[in-house]
């Protein structure tokens, strides 16, 4: 088995996005958008592109520039959530809307958009339209999402089905679309690129469920933030959401309700909850269930063996990360 | 010679847009963007595409789903201006986040601008290349003339020449580019398609300067808005530009500066400096240059005289407009 190189392949990935030209004028509209792209992160979505296509076909580095829509994609997404969130920090450095204003935020994040669209134009032209019509399927999706989002906060009730739909749509759908991709740039068939579409899909879902674990059971150093955040702003989480499922949910309703209660003695007593409804485990079974979903799809993929297990491990390691 | 039908043509278009299927979830996401389509306008964007298509094939009404990818886009620069601008109305309703919110205008604009490109799918595969590449570099002079017209608000000094390069960006080349695809999908070579984007982008540069002549000279009634809005709002427009102009600019410079004249005396004033520096004239030779260089190029373009005499006499029209 030839081997699949991370560290050249988020190389390859991070010096095409250097050599991207946004020194361009004018600067205000510009300058922004290098600065977002610059921020980093770990190029998760152009990654399992790759690493599709890598199961398909040893040649993986020619999804390179294809699978940088995606990426760009993402950070188009992340400027306009944090102006819509009011974010001040992404990446614990000042968030676009902050350093500049809401109106270049805005207007960087649509040239971040069309930039996403341009580097669509880098698919080989014998699957271009299946993957622009499921790339444009993929973002009404994430905007779904994040309206949805918005709209759950103004909610009282949530339901955990309308949850688990919220972070399909808003996240999943993308890692979904970013290994379909990768497949077909591989020159897999439609039904094994959709098999690779439903496995990463499945593990965004235990990303996401995983995420909203680590902020209550996450080692505070290892995770980088404060442990509780999400419990201290009433985050409608899918622990949260799961604690208030139970029948004697008064407590809990009256905790998250209540302005006057202190940090420590709010995480406390939702902690207390948490422990008495099981929600740790809950939340453990429901992320292992996408999780193994995920896995058993992978299994009926027909490629190589002994890259599927590879697959496998990595998504493995993700999914034990403690960040 | 077969006739164009305007009639039919702004009758066809605005049934598809009906037909667009915005009655998805969250409504709170899409009732936005069917609200703003429905608003109306002339749709002369795709009407510019279908004229263009005619003059290379008679079968002009095939270019009605791909050019709606114009309007629509254009829909969604008017949903994120009126954001920027702080509009609070549009073709006399209220805008997007006015009506609803901020966020949810920020989002209804970027699905907007998704559905454009999903209607650029309906492109004919030979031509979709050049066209998507053509569209996404006008995407981006798009965005980019929004933001000179931003910053130009914010300076003191703008010269005429930074003043029609914005006017280009933010306004004409849209109007080029539905020429160009127009022609395009007429089968006109790249030579004739390109022939086409300079007549229109022509077109919309006098019809930009003839926007700011009629604020000024235009007939109240007809023009629908009040006369003197640019000049009380102190507008940087091609009138005022060209004042600043001249040497003795230092009572113009007093009046726009300041803020407690009144507003007829403010308008009368400035009227004054106009007549005394002959600036209605110098626009309208302005305007006359880029109309007659547009006939220039279109009389080049190998198609049907009277064709091309029937697109000319439409210009004409257009251009004697008081509203």
């Amino acid at each position: 088995m030839i081997p699949f190189d991370f560290n050249e392949a988020t190389t390859k990935l991070n010096a095409e996005i250097t050599a991207l030209n946004f020194d361009k004028k004018p600067q205000e509209l510009y300058h922004p958008v290098r600065y977002f792209l610059d921020l980093g992160g770990k190029r998760m979505r152009p990654l399992l592109s790759l690493l599709s296509c890598y199961l398909f076909d040893n040649e993986y580095i020619k999804a390179t520039k294809a699978s940088l829509a995606i990426e760009i994609f993402h950070n188009f997404t992340l400027i306009h959530d944090d102006i819509m969130d009011n974010a001040p920090l992404r990446r614990g450095k000042p968030t676009v809307h902050e350093k500049w204003n809401r109106n270049i935020a805005l207007l960087a994040g649509d040239i971040t958009l069309i930039e996403a669209y341009e580097h669509l134009e880098y698919l080989p032209n014998e699957i271009r339209k299946d993957v622009v019509k499921r790339f444009n399927k993929t973002a009404f999706e994430v905007c779904e999402g994040q309206q949805f989002d918005m709209n759950f906060e103004l909610r009282e009730e949530v339901s955990i089905e309308e949850y688990i739909e919220m972070i399909r749509l808003k996240t999943a759908v993308l890692l979904g679309f970013s290994m379909y991709m990768g497949a077909k740039i591989g020159n897999a068939t439609e039904i094994e690129a959709n098999k690779m579409y439903e496995v990463a899909l499945n593990i965004g879902l235990a990303f996401q469920i995983k995420d909203d674990y680590l902020d209550v059971y996450g080692d505070a150093k290892k995770f980088g933030k404060q442990v509780g955040g999400d419990i201290l702003s009433d985050k409608k989480t899918f622990l949260l959401l799961s604690a208030l499922k139970s029948k004697n949910n008064t407590d809990l309703k009256n905790i998250i309700g209540n302005k006057n209660t202190s940090s420590n003695e709010k995480i406390n007593k939702v902690l207390a909850i948490y422990e008495k409804e099981n929600i740790k485990h809950i939340t453990e079974i429901e992320m292992k269930k996408y999780f193994d979903k995920a896995i058993e799809i992978l299994k009926t993929v027909s490629a190589d063996e002994s890259k599927k297990s590879f697959i496998s491990q990595y998504f493995n390691d993700l999914m034990t990360r403690e960040t």
